[in-house]
């Protein structure tokens, strides 16, 4: 990152649209070193520092507090905007607001406006050892307390954040439990073996957690040990699909750029015929490709946006309202989103070595970046489960059975 | 067309809402008996009688001569319901929505006046004898008149309408001209040659021009025999495109649609080793096809959509207004809609096959007819020139120039 | 079928080159009249005559009743170029190959020997009522004879065939009979109800069959009424897989060249920014396009030869001498010629109207014949399916189990 | 590379088939670290050697001289069994392949009579400083000898090579003249500046070469220093592209072996509503996609095969008889078996993360080494251009004009 970084970021946006600016100018800033920093592999520090001191982590937070109090769709588009510059970022701020959000799902009146002012006052980030797939962090009842131990293979972001989001199972029962607790303590260790092929930068190892205490009152949504289910609470898995489809359209529009820009001004035109052309720009087959991959991208992007409307309608909405069948047509809405943009985003990071030529295969171009990151994380859950969802209520009208996970 | 054509349409739909809805009603009843009316080729007076009946014709005319008063946004949607019912009738009333706009789009505000009110008040239906690829109506200038002299190879729905625009070169210049005759006249003489693959209720023939006068007073946006150009009148091809890409949209739909009901209420499950299904309709492999062709269609929807909202605004601005700029960047935007639909519109019309069966090749059946109509207009004009138009811009931020066709 | 069928095909090829090269002057007579005939869906007797006449019918025979004693290789390669010229007409050609091979595949060396002097000597066409999918023949056993009952769905080319196979389930066990009866018989009751959208020439309707009595001895491979099976009865599903991939591939050149004729012949350049071209021919996104499907169309062709040369080897072995592993790992092969070939085959049906352009949809172009054709017969049994099987083999070397159909 | 390579290589197979299984042993040795060599990007000395001490090197050298005498049908396979373990390796062995051809290519019957004894006898490896599309090495005429000065910006496997293959155009003409020299010398410097995304270990970095000096006895077919063309020089670009296909079809197939061995043992399944498998490898997605790819790298590899014999046959005939229309239509097949290789290894090597899940995206398990090996080498000269060098083919007749590149 360079030093741009020291700019001062003291002021706050207003709108959505400079909220949108404000996390295009991050995105420059995080851009100018973006493959260098991947290549090291370093624990981005001054990165998640400059994601809140820019102000993008309070955008959701109320603005009593300080926050931006904006909305979802707003949320949703910083997100992709940051992923344009550093998909590593774009992940790690969605999942921060997914989780900080994560109280409103779950959490009572009093967690959500407890949690909402801590973080926002605080300017706090946070990660999550949060994998419902593997119930593999149980949770023993210790009477006033709640104990966490276990170990999560994946722990997004836990290790930059200031509050890490526990998830697990109460012992001999199949409860979930959600808590925050702070992420540096002496019971969560983190592994550091996230060594993966893309979103290098998002800490997303492994983590062991010992014996971390909660009281019970930080059981989101618990009252006297027992919880009281919502079709809200189950929103957490369309409102974090739909952030994975966010930073997918971040980086594709991150590829297609760094197309673009190679092309334009590095591509040599290539011999053809009687038909050589002066610039790499006036060949056909250029224009062909890059026409195709806007169009798809510009597709997909208009795809995310309608889903990120109507879910932020719906997250926005008075909890107790949302019904089965408001979350499962947008859960399937966004099923939909996720898998356009994860075929489009694919195809757009590998062909644009097709229009930026043999060269551009330089490992200082960096060009491989966003297939990596792309290729790495829609791999999250399998694309043609979505798409059977898909295709299960176009064909015959049902929704998605809600699952912690996807 | 059933005999449901009989009912009572005379009230007329207020909000945007209600004339979507009037679209479907129309295009439930024009679907009734569309394969039949394919096989037969015959031309569509009861059907296009109907488009008037409902409103659906005067839906952009002024409320004041009876008009619905509506944008364009609005007609696009209509002309995409009325085409999922059938093709050629969508198209039909998508170009009529055109020709009736052409004195927006070239006119002076006395025949604008003029001619929305004649069309309003009367509730007629155009068609066009305008392909200005090949410059084949030749205009000669006679004084207080002009003489059109020539044949178009295709005049859409001119067979059919009450008011026909004719458009032609002032001989020995470059000057294209536009004005509204009345179809049913001795010097337009239709070639009733149309037979071709799809949209075959188009009456998208031939048709001769045999010395039709029309005062210069009728030349579309001359005064004193000059014409001063706008940006605005070039917003003519943008504005058909769009209606192509609803169109295509409309009858995608319907081909998903016929494919899923054929799939729901026929097709057998296929044996399958030791995981057989009870019905087709638990098969993976359908459900894959139903959910990716699915999550395509929305996000054409989406980009066509999106395209809409953005011409229609312009298309409802003041005309001195609209830059060069603008109608580049809509017609981009629009020229990337296009070829999302015609790539997905194949796909699904293509695929719909492979979900529902071998039976479903029974002509009673009529699952082509999906394919036929999307493979027929796509080629209107060839999509790999659309998708260098886009990959220009996206690459060196050019815009298309504005010409009379594509 | 021009009048040209009127020449004296009395000669007979030796070499399989030969045979090849009757089997192109045979597609040409067909092909000059193949639109025509496919809009008329008039039964093909004398384009089966021709067929006969130019000795294609006996290719497989032995050469000692004046059959070609040629290879399946060369039955496969004659069954495409047949295809090419007129698709119907090559799945006719290739099942009857099938049919005639049939008494070789289950029957005993008598009924061999006396079944391949039948049809050779005669010069006689075979069609059947086989379709193992529905168990809706019923066979009972009337002492010396057997009786055959009931109704298929399917029964390709009988109506035009001296001879017919029958196909159905002895009453009260699992066990199939094939037997070979006259086609011409009151037993054998035509519904003449194939109307369906390609393929339009074969015949394919259904068939009632009335109390059809053939002698035990004419049950094929039984001796004393017990069925011996051998691993070699069960090549019948991989020989027709691959006479399917055969004439894809003969109707997928043939789309090819009728593209290329019109290309070349009638499709106008289009106007292009300041790079105008002066025909269709020099536009780069035709050189593209074409160049892009005969790539794939000679892939696929090459997978299909080689695996008609494995599949040859076997067919023309010792019949006991063939293993499971053998028969397996040739059904697989084809598996995967015939997903290439269906695949590949509809692309290009699809893709040459683009380049080829707008006029030729016109119906006496006749270019959609191609598409027909392929998306109709390309169901006959759903390619996933054999996706799965292809799949199956190279993840876990598991080889298909054989069934009486795919 | 591991220890195995200690083993003892001495004995030399004979058959065709027993070299294919030779190059299958030294793949397995390859193999076994091969994605950690790749990321060490260690210069392959020892790897080379390998290569050497196997055998492979002298493959086609003559047999009197210890050589191999085998065909170039056989080079193309050892070189697609190499490509298998070790894409670099694959296409370090198959350039040495080309060059140590090229004297037969270009050279005089003496020049080929001392070049192929010396390379076979001393089991020399070739590289080459050869890419004619810069005209950037100029040679100057010094009397007896030529002079080489300048800089090539790539060098394949010039560094761990013995011999050398210089190219350079006679200054004041547009004379190209190649040359064979030691690789070791003063005046051959290499930038070791191949620092790019795949093929890592191919030393295709650039090279200085500085007053090289050859006797004009050693340019390579000049006689009296005149050059007499025939056509056989040009099947220098159809020999090597063939190279290119053989080992990104070696690649494909390395990628699809590493995709199922992961899937088998690795890959956990995936949880489904209530259709749970107990195995990825009953998934049916994953059964599908890995039946595409299979089926689609068979196709590619048929084509390629069939190319090979083709050109092998061609390669092998005498010099004299080989005419343009020969050279043109191999050059033709072989730009579609390229196009076809390009696609679908691409395609296998993208799409096998999808069926190994998120884990397999551990950079311990090194998944991605195929596609970065495909990605970097299909640019060498852009597919759309040998796609429209087949459609030119395919639509025209036309073939393609020899140069000294593509």
């Amino acid at each position: 990152m360079s030093t741009a970084i020291e700019r001062d970021w003291t002021d706050r946006p207003d709108t959505a649209q400079q909220w949108v600016h404000r996390a295009r100018e991050v995105a420059e800033v995080l851009a100018a070193d973006a493959v260098e920093r991947d290549r090291l592999g370093a624990t981005p520090h001054r990165e998640v520092q400059l994601l809140k001191d820019s102000g993008l982590g309070t955008l959701l937070g109320p603005r009593e507090h300080g926050g931006g109090g904006q909305s979802w769709e707003t949320a949703y588009r910083v997100t992709r905007e940051v992923a344009a510059g550093d998909g590593s970022l774009g992940q790690l701020l969605g999942y921060h607001y997914l989780w900080a959000w994560a109280v409103r799902l779950v959490g009572t009146p009093e967690q959500i406006a407890a949690v909402e002012e801590l973080y926002t006052a605080g300017n706090l980030f946070f990660g999550g050892a949060v994998n419902p797939r593997d119930g593999d962090l149980v949770i023993t009842d210790e009477g006033d307390e709640i104990a966490f131990n276990g170990t999560k293979s994946f722990s997004t972001g836990s290790k930059v954040s200031d509050l890490t989001v526990l998830e697990g199972v109460l012992r001999g029962t199949d409860q979930h439990v959600f808590a925050i607790v702070e992420s540096a303590q002496d019971g969560i260790v983190f592994g550091d073996d996230w060594d993966n092929l893309g979103q290098r930068l998002t800490e997303s190892g492994s983590v062991e957690i010992r014996d971390v205490r909660v009281p019970w009152s930080g059981a989101a949504g618990y009252v006297d040990k027992v919880f009281r289910p919502l079709v809200y609470n189950t929103l957490n898995v369309p409102t974090i699909q739909l952030v994975f489809a966010n930073f997918y359209l971040g980086i594709a529009h991150g590829a297609l750029q760094a197309g673009v820009s190679y092309t334009t001004r590095r591509t040599r035109p290539w011999p053809y015929g009687g038909d050589n052309k002066d610039t790499a720009t006036e060949e056909f087959h250029v224009l062909d490709t890059y026409g195709d991959l806007q169009a798809k991208l510009w597709a997909a992007e208009a795809l995310i946006d309608r889903a990120g409307a109507e879910l932020s309608e719906i997250l926005h909405t008075e909890r107790e309202s949302v019904t089965e069948q408001q979350r499962g047509e947008v859960a399937v809405r966004i099923a939909a989103a996720k898998q356009r943009i994860a075929d489009t985003g694919l195809e757009i990071a590998n062909r644009i070595f097709e229009v930026t030529g043999a060269r551009a295969t330089a490992n200082e171009v960096g060009l491989d970046l966003y297939w990596r990151n792309l290729r790495t994380h829609t791999l999250h859950d399998p694309v043609p489960y979505k798409r059977a969802e898909v295709g299960r209520y176009a064909l015959v009208g049902e929704l998605p059975q809600p699952t912690w996970y996807t």
